[in-house]
C-alpha cells in the first residue's frame, strides 16, 4: 500500500471536487453539501452533478462526471444507495482519484446492502479510486476549506481553525462533538468520519495525520477495528511524536453488544483494548467529554516533567475540591520552596494563607493573581499549575485574560484554568480558550486533563525519549 | 432550642428588612444588596441604614435602626467588621428578630477576629437575635423575593423559581453554583450561605427546609461540622421524606488539609463521613457537577422501583457509550417484553434494530420517538429510561419537546434526556429543563443521575418505606 500521505492528499488537497447528487432542494443532503462547500470558500473548482438540473446555485450542472470538461480529483457522492454503483462507474470512466460516499443503505442495513457495497468497492478498486465511507459524514478541513458534512450550519456549528484532528467511526457522534467543540471555542484542523470503512480506515487516516503539520493532537472515536495489529503499531509510532487520545466505544459487555448491533463489528475484548491503548502510549478517554478535554490540553500545553501540581484560587471551596480531586487521581500537591512563598508574602494581604491550594481570597484582583503566579512559575518544585478564577467575585475583570496569557507565554510547564458559573463565565472561558489557555468548567475536568498530560509524559519519558 | 421552622421564618418571611451599611456608591456591597432587594420586589418594607446619607435610591435613610419608626424583623449587616458590634447593639435595642452578617473579618482572619465574632454573638444571644454568618452571602429566596447576595446580577445570574434548595458553607462556591444553575435553567427555592456559622448552622437550616413546601430536594455543600451527631440524625430523618444530596469538601487527606486552611475547621475523617452519608440515606456527590445534576433529577423525577434502564437514541455511538456507562456504574440494561418490541416494530423502518439501546437511527423524527417511547412506558420490565436526542440530525425539530413532555406527564418512572452539542443543543436543553425534564449534556451524567435515583430508592425501600 502506498504512503498514506500521498493518496490521502486527493481528499484533503484536491484541485477540483464534484458533488454527485447536488440538488436545488434545500432539504436534500446533496444541496447542503454543495452549499457548504461553496460558502466555506473552497479555493478549487466545484462541479455539481445532477441529471435533472441545468444549474445549481448559479453554477452549471452536469448530467454526469464524464460531461465535465476538466479533471475531477475528488467526488462526493450523495445519491440514493441504488444509484451509487452507477455514480462510481462514472467516477471510474472520468479518472477520479478519490471518492467520499456519504450515502447510507449499505453494509449497515444487512445482506443486500453488503452486496451493494462490495459491488461499488470493486469498481473503485479496479479504477484505483480510494474511498471514504459509505454511510459517513465525510471530512471537514478548516485549512483546506473542505466541508462535506450534510448538516446545515444552523444545526451543526463548525469549529474554527485549530490543531486538534478528529477521526470518528460514528458520523452522528462526530457531528455532535464538532458542534460542542465550536461552542467551547476549540479549534480543529481535520475531521474525518469513517462510516462503514469499506476502504480507508483508522490506520491510514492516523498515518496521514501524523504527517499533517497543522495537527498537534489526534482524537479518535472507534468502536472496532479489523486491523488490530496495524492499529496498535501505528498508534505506537505516532504517540512518540504526537499525542493520540482514544475513546473506544464498547469497553464493557453491554457496550460491546451495542456495538455489534450498531456496526456489525465485533468490538473485541475490553481488556485487550485497554492494555493495547496503554502499551502504545496513547491516552485513553472514557467519555466524549474526556476526548475533547484531553485533546485541548495536548494542543496547547507543554509536556510536564513531573506530577507536582500547584493550585491557585480565589474561592477556598473550589481549592478544597481541587485538592480532593488531585488526591483521588493519584497526583501530588506541589510544595513550593520557602523563598517562593516569601516573594509572594510581601505582595499579599495578611488574610492570604500561603499554602497549596493558595487561596487568594474573594477580593483577589488580576494584579494579585499576577503577584502570586509570577514567583510560582520560577519554582522548580512545581510541575504544573491549576488556576481557579471565579469571575463572579467583585475584583475580577477582563485584565485577568491578559495576565494569564502573558504568564502562559513564557511558562514552559502546563497551566490550566478552571472557572465555574454561567453567562459571564462562559464568555471568559471562550476568551481563555481562544487565547490558547486550556480552560475547564469544573476543577475535576482540569485535574483529569492535567493527569492526561502527566500520563503521556511518564510513558514517553520512561522510554528514554525527550518529551 | 425552639423548632427551626418558627425562628427561621424571621429570615425567610420577614415583614420588614433593614440593610445596615446601605450605600449610594455602586461598588459598595451595601449598595448592591439594597438595590437587589428593591429590584427583586421584596413585598415588605425595606429600610436603609447609613449615618452619612439622608436618602438612598429614593428611600429615606436612617442613622440607626433605632430611628426607624417601625418594627424591623430582619437586619442585613454589611458594614466593616469593626462596626458590626455597634450595629448588633443597635439591633438589640430595636428588638430585631434576626440578623444576617455579610461582613467578613471575623473568625476566618485569626485570633482578633475570633474575639470580635464572640462579642457580636454575645450581644445577639442576650437579645434573642438569631444570626446567619458572619462572612457569608446570606440568603436568596425566589418565593419570598429575598436576595442578600452582594454580587451584582451582571456578574452572578440568579436562577428562577424551582424546587431545589441549597445550603453552602462556602459563599463563593454557592455563588458559582447558583450562576451555573441559572445558565442551565435550573430553578431554586432557597439558597443559604452559612459562612462562619457563629450561630445558625447546617442542622437548623436542614430542619427548616424539611418543612418548606417549595423544597423537594436539598443540596448541601459542607466542609466540616461541629455537630456531627445532630447532623447525622437530621439527615436520617429528612431523607425518608426528601432527598438530600451532600457534597463534602475535604474527603481526601489533601482536601482535608485545604479545609483546615480555608475554614479552620478539622474536616473529620473521610471514611467516617463516607459511612455516615451512606447510612443516613443521603446521596453523596463527589463534585459540584454531581451536586447539581443529582438535585435536578430528584426534583423532577419519580423514584424508580428497580435498576433496569432502557436507552433510546438517534445516534448509535452515544447508545454504545451509554451502555458502557450503565455497565460501569453497576446498573442493568432493561430487557423489554417481546410484545412491547412487536408494537414498536410495526411503526419503525426496517433499519431499526430492536435492541436495548434502541437505535432509531439518524433520520428519526419526533413521531418516531413517540412511536417507540409510548409502548416502552407500559412495559413493567423497564424501571426508567434514558432518551438520547442529537438535535443536529435533519428530522429533529422543536416538536420533540412536546413529545417528551407529554410522555413524561403520564410516565410514573424516571425519564431523563441526553443531548450533546452546541448552540441549538443548549437551547433545546433549556427548553427540556424548564419543562421539568432532567436533561444532561453527556450520557455519563445522565447515567450517574439515574444511579443516584436508584440508590435513593434502594436505601429507602430496604427500610420498608414506600419510596
Amino acid at each position: 500500500m502506498a504512503d498514506a500521505s500521498s493518496y490521502l492528499e486527493h481528499f484533503f488537497r484536491p484541485k477540483s471536487i464534484t458533488v454527485v447528487g447536488a440538488s436545488r432542494q434545500p432539504r436534500k443532503i446533496g444541496h447542503v453539501i454543495f452549499k457548504n462547500l461553496i460558502e466555506l470558500g473552497f479555493p478549487g473548482k466545484v462541479y455539481p452533478v445532477n441529471p435533472n438540473a441545468t444549474e445549481i446555485m448559479g453554477l452549471k450542472a452536469y448530467r454526469s462526471i464524464s460531461e465535465i470538461d476538466d479533471e475531477v480529483e475528488l467526488a462526493v457522492i450523495a445519491t440514493p444507495s441504488s444509484i451509487v454503483p452507477d455514480s462510481m462507474e462514472d467516477c471510474a470512466r472520468s479518472h477520479v482519484k478519490a471518492a467520499i460516499i456519504i450515502s447510507g443503505g449499505f453494509k449497515e442495513t444487512g445482506e443486500n446492502g453488503k452486496k451493494l457495497e462490495e459491488q461499488v468497492l470493486n469498481t473503485a478498486r479496479n479504477a484505483g479510486i480510494r474511498v471514504i465511507g459509505p454511510n459517513c459524514m465525510g471530512i471537514y478541513d478548516t485549512y483546506n476549506s473542505i466541508d462535506t458534512l450534510f448538516l446545515p450550519r444552523y444545526r451543526l456549528k463548525r469549529p474554527g481553525r485549530g490543531n486538534v484532528s478528529f477521526i470518528s467511526q460514528s458520523g452522528a457522534f462526530g457531528a455532535a462533538v464538532l458542534d460542542w467543540a465550536a461552542e467551547m471555542g476549540i479549534g480543529i484542523s481535520k475531521f474525518i468520519s469513517l462510516g462503514n470503512k469499506a476502504d480507508i480506515d483508522e490506520v491510514e487516516t492516523l498515518k496521514y495525520l501524523r504527517e499533517d503539520k497543522t495537527t498537534k493532537c489526534i482524537a479518535v472515536y472507534i468502536e472496532g477495528t479489523n486491523r488490530g495489529r496495524e492499529f496498535t503499531e501505528t498508534l505506537r509510532e505516532i504517540t512518540a511524536e504526537k499525542p493520540v487520545v482514544v475513546l473506544k466505544g464498547g469497553m464493557t459487555p453491554e457496550g460491546q453488544s451495542a456495538v455489534l448491533s450498531h456496526t456489525g463489528i465485533l468490538a473485541g475484548s475490553p481488556q485487550v483494548y485497554d492494555a493495547m491503548i496503554k502499551q502504545t502510549g496513547a491516552i485513553k478517554a472514557e467519555t466524549a467529554q474526556e476526548l475533547l478535554d484531553f485533546s485541548v490540553a495536548f494542543t496547547h500545553q507543554p509536556v510536564p516533567h513531573g506530577d507536582r501540581v500547584m493550585v491557585v484560587t480565589n474561592a477556598g471551596g473550589f481549592g478544597v475540591l481541587t485538592a480532593d480531586s488531585i488526591s483521588r487521581l493519584g497526583l501530588k500537591l506541589a510544595k513550593p520552596k520557602g523563598e517562593t512563598m516569601q516573594q509572594i508574602r510581601s505582595k499579599m494581604p495578611p488574610m492570604v494563607n500561603l499554602k497549596n491550594p493558595l487561596d487568594l481570597v474573594g477580593d483577589a484582583s488580576p494584579e494579585r493573581y499576577k503577584a502570586a503566579l509570577e514567583p510560582l512559575t520560577a519554582d522548580p518544585d512545581i510541575d504544573g499549575m491549576i488556576v481557579i478564577i471565579l469571575v463572579q467575585t467583585p475584583e475580577i475583570n477582563a485584565d485577568i485574560v491578559d495576565v494569564l496569557t502573558n504568564i502562559a507565554s513564557f511558562y514552559r510547564k502546563p497551566l490550566v484554568v478552571t472557572t465555574v458559573g454561567g453567562e459571564l463565565t462562559n464568555m471568559l472561558t471562550k476568551m481563555f480558550t481562544e487565547s490558547g489557555i486550556s480552560t475547564y468548567p469544573t476543577p475535576e475536568r482540569a485535574v483529569k486533563s492535567m493527569k492526561a498530560l502527566i500520563t503521556y509524559a511518564q510513558h514517553h519519558m520512561r522510554k528514554g525519549e525527550n518529551g
